[in-house]
């Protein structure tokens, strides 16, 4: 298996999941793309990334779900209306965002081995289900621990210089490919942005162009 | 037939779809709707709206497509998928956003009326698949005609003070009712946001609270 490319690891189509542990939406987008990737035989490939620094090109200092009140309490809502219907636990959490860089680098370390779905879950679980600081050490040697991962040396790892340039290196590629929110989901070169996307994405990245009438 | 119900109207489940003729989704959506409404039994209350006073209130003087590159860069291209993936026409409109104003009072002069469906589809064909100025009276005139419609008798009364009030007050109602963009569906007090939506409005239409774990 590729580095990177984790799940239906047998078919040559290839999706790429760009996803932010403190963005409500990729915690619903994580909890589908499994098995919905699965079902269409498409390989999923890891991308974590920060939207922060995404944010601030666009000139915004704090998610835009703070800063525009009727965007945000859509989105609350809305979040409680979609995680009911894919069944999913949430309670929203008492800090909105949370820092997701301890979270993103651990999951660096995971990129080509077969944890890291199980732990890119539990660390969405942590923040949106059970109200916990993934930006604490503690929190998510406990969670790695749970999984019978060894956590000290994953978090070790994880911040390693390298895995820190690693995530810097994969923000700058989001902005320079596009992106500008979380979910994305990115198939060869076209982008489709937010979780109600994913299956339009996975139907390009099976028959790349079939929708392009240009 | 109740004003401002049309399509289904035999059913007791009703969806509000909130749209505004400069927005291109919208557009999608106003092609989508008949058919989907129908085919879930539910009546579509039309409600046209202008997305602009909304913006202002959310401290924007454009469109947010204009106002932030790499989101509209990703609309513009997502359009094309779209609208080739729904089998509409499409061209890029020489001006972004258009004024819908005209539109929108002429939308509200038939309201209760069987020509309303086709003369939205007219208006969002002329914007985005004809980039035709839906903001000149002329264009106007010549699409309701073509339609076999009264286009002195409509144009007057979609500048009359009853018609701009009406415009304003459903504007105004946008958004004490929670909408920050448009298209919008709303079931009863739930907002859905955004073409991609369509299918849940239409549930939660047809069985109120069903995705409600709270």
């Amino acid at each position: 298996m590729a580095p990177g490319a984790a799940g239906g690891a047998t078919s040559s189509h290839r999706l790429e999941f760009w996803f932010d542990f403190a963005s409500t939406y990729s915690y619903v987008a994580a909890a589908r793309i499994e098995a919905e990737a699965g079902a269409a035989q498409v390989a999923i490939v890891w991308r974590p990334f920060l939207l922060g620094p995404l944010f601030a090109r666009q000139g915004w200092n704090d998610s835009p779900f703070n800063l525009n009140p009727a965007r945000g309490r859509y989105m609350w809502r809305d979040l409680q209306r979609l995680t009911a219907r894919h069944g999913l636990p949430w309670r929203r959490p008492s800090r909105f965002p949370r820092s997701s860089v301890l979270a993103a680098r651990v999951a660096l370390t995971g990129l080509d081995q077969d944890w890291l779905p199980g732990v890119v879950r539990a660390l969405y679980h942590a923040n949106f289900a059970a109200d916990l600081d993934i930006a604490d050490r503690r929190v998510v040697a406990d969670l790695l621990r749970d999984l019978g991962l060894p956590a000290d040396d994953l978090l070790g790892r994880a911040v390693h210089q390298d895995t820190k340039d690693h995530l810097r290196r994969l923000t700058d590629e989001a902005w320079e490919r596009g992106l500008f929110g979380a979910p994305s989901f990115v198939a060869g070169q076209e982008v489709f942005w937010g979780q109600d996307r994913l299956g339009e994405a996975l139907d390009w990245a099976r028959q790349p162009g079939r929708d392009d009438a240009v």
